[in-house]
């Protein structure tokens, strides 16, 4: 990637905006991989060198995305309870997520295809799955790990969904922290 | 389906059981609905009067299921706390499930397909959505219906692989009673 930096700046993330805005404007399934490449101003062929087709283009943050939350959940302090640790993946994950008017337009997209929304449900899948794993690895056993994991989906989600509705400025880690109060509000009120 | 009765006895019941069958013999991919109607000694004009395709005969309890969990949510006491409604649901869920060897059968194909899997995770969404809306019919309302239906179905999802795999003869309501106990000692453990 740094040697192409010279020659290529950024195709990547210009690649991402204009797939965004092509798949806006005629809808996902009407566009081409060859038509974002020449909005894009580079080859098609280059391209496939960031992304396998152009699904994987509104994905492609997914495998960063579960690699820093499994980081996270695994380094979290030993002495934390099983959702606090997963609450710092879920908090972790802020980070590497695109600015709030990107996620909509994707969000937008991914809404409209009954494909991207399974593809999407198939991603949070394997991320459960991931955390599950890694909470193992921290001693924790089933069924808590995978009920900690998927929690720790549903509030993810949750806190995701609010911040690209919201009209104004609260941030992620702010809604993912009242979402985990939610749940814990939820199961102390049985 | 009760005139049909007369001189088809049952033939819904035997298409299931022999999809399933011709399902763990040779693999979804290779069963056709051919097979499935000679198996099963009906037609495939009766196939297709009870099943839309070869899928569908493994997710055609998902309506029933559906129906009957928003129902016992919408109908459980208003004093009820929202996770005992949700949970209200997932136990009226175990008596309209099939016994657990067919139960198997249906998850070992399930497991072997991803086009399977996919629309089993759409199933579950799906089902989400429902109670999350049949909460906030009750008055519940948003971010914590979102987040009861979605530890609802965590609570369901984590009981039914148990009870699938216990080689006991523990129950599934005793099962999804253990996991939602898990869930409140996760929260109150922050």
């Amino acid at each position: 990637m740094t040697g192409m930096a010279r020659w290529e700046p950024d195709s990547r993330g210009r690649l991402r905006h204009a797939a965004l805005d092509l798949y806006g404007e005629r809808g996902f399934e009407r566009t081409t991989v060859a038509e974002i490449a020449r909005r894009a101003g580079v080859t098609e062929r280059t391209f496939f060198r960031h992304f396998a087709d152009k699904r994987e283009v509104l994905f492609a943050g997914s495998e960063e995305l579960q690699e820093t939350m499994v980081r996270a959940v695994a380094d979290a302090p030993a002495s934390l309870a099983p959702l606090d640790a997963v609450a710092r993946g879920v908090e972790a994950a802020g980070a590497v997520l695109p600015d709030r008017e990107m996620a909509r337009r994707r969000q937008t997209v991914i809404a409209a295809n009954a494909e991207l929304r399974e593809r999407e449900l198939i991603k949070f899948a394997s991320l459960s799955a991931a955390l599950a794993e890694t909470l193992r690895g921290r001693g924790l056993e089933d069924p808590a790990a995978s009920l900690t994991a998927e929690i720790g989906i549903a509030v993810f989600r949750n806190a995701f969904e609010r911040w690209l509705a919201a009209d104004d400025e609260r941030d992620l880690p702010a809604l993912v922290r009242d979402s985990l109060e939610q749940v814990s509000a939820l199961a102390a009120g049985r």
